[in-house]
């Protein structure tokens, strides 16, 4: 995964389903964007992650973590950016979310790459 | 699948993140309430559907119909009746979602049986 | 809604989180799909969703159908062209998602304008 | 919330809409599960989560954080403790959760309370 570092934005926008009973996106789908996000940032690198999985390669998520800072709404466009770093046989993707200038939410999701029997790689 | 046409009953509690900012549950949850409840079905009779899945046979959907009849509400307790029927190769499962006396939604699925690369079974 | 029988085309991009075990889009996926694109409809004839709903106009779903022709999968690109009807006080929008010239699926959802009470507006 | 420590147990049963094509639950839905445990542990303190919102008391989550330990899969029937922690205004609820005795994910999400435009409150 070349580019460490690097980063890379993706924009959302918000569906009517991932709103909740209190007018706002519902803070499991941050954890959707965050895919959405870096499943966009692997594909900008030239390792589209489907054709990851073809070839028996697994990116399991082993911890995540989202901080929630201003309320999103339907109709809201959001921006994510993404920032990737390597720690060893795990690696780690950053990620704001900004609506504008303002920053809705940030977290992160740590990872290994399995094979097809969730088995970690130490690499790839 | 012995037990055709026999009426069963599932309960379902609506969860937070099943409703939008319309107060009211998404209409596209109702689809995985279906799908609880024809899963729990399946056990009643015998036919636990992850252990069919086991054997290389997958229950796809090929339709669903959904009639919303009266909005379901975060802690409302929803009580699913499931009936089964036989329509050649395919099959149907006819739902009927109640809150306590009153008719929140009504619908169906039809599906086949099909084995690990979805070419459809004749019999199984 | 001006616009009617217009064709109106949406693309989507399949998310890793909408697939199942079975290796494709899970069923109930479709139905937020068509929503996403009966929002983007309606945005494009100038009468945004959200903005309805700010002026007190909810527009409900009472039926939804869906026929299942193809398995979409993860990474598809899926084309959504979305039609409009009246029907009365009710109102239809039919729906057919394509992955280039394939079919993958089709249906509608059926809907009401209610007030924020979710009584039926009989105009709007 | 008194019953502040006490640790509550809650059983949930996988759903196959929950699963994705790595053939295990996705990661996103432990979020839900998390909400489902606390909505539930709630109850059981005699402060069920809608009443509360009724009388204007939002529950507003601030951070969530899943570590993911074993797969869950389709048919599994999951344990999840909660335990409550009150931290100043803010305060915090702790998920382990269990299939038999084997952990399979734990975390936490912390929170604050809110009146119905999201501003937080002092005390309640």
């Amino acid at each position: 995964m070349e580019g460490s570092y690097k980063t890379f934005k993706h924009r959302i926008k918000v569906r009517y389903a991932e709103t909740d009973q209190m007018g706002i996106v519902h803070h499991s789908n941050y954890i959707i964007y965050f895919e959405e996000a870096r499943t966009a940032f692997m594909e900008s690198i030239g390792k589209p992650y489907h054709e990851m999985e073809k070839n028996g390669i697994l990116v399991v998520v082993v911890e995540a973590y989202v901080k929630y800072i201003k309320p999103a709404r339907f109709g809201d466009e959001l921006e994510i950016s993404v920032r990737f770093e390597r720690m060893g046989v795990r690696f780690r993707f950053y990620y704001e979310v900004f609506r504008g200038e303002e920053k809705v939410a940030e977290g992160y999701t740590t990872h290994v790459y399995t094979d097809r029997n969730l088995r970690v790689l130490r690499s790839i």
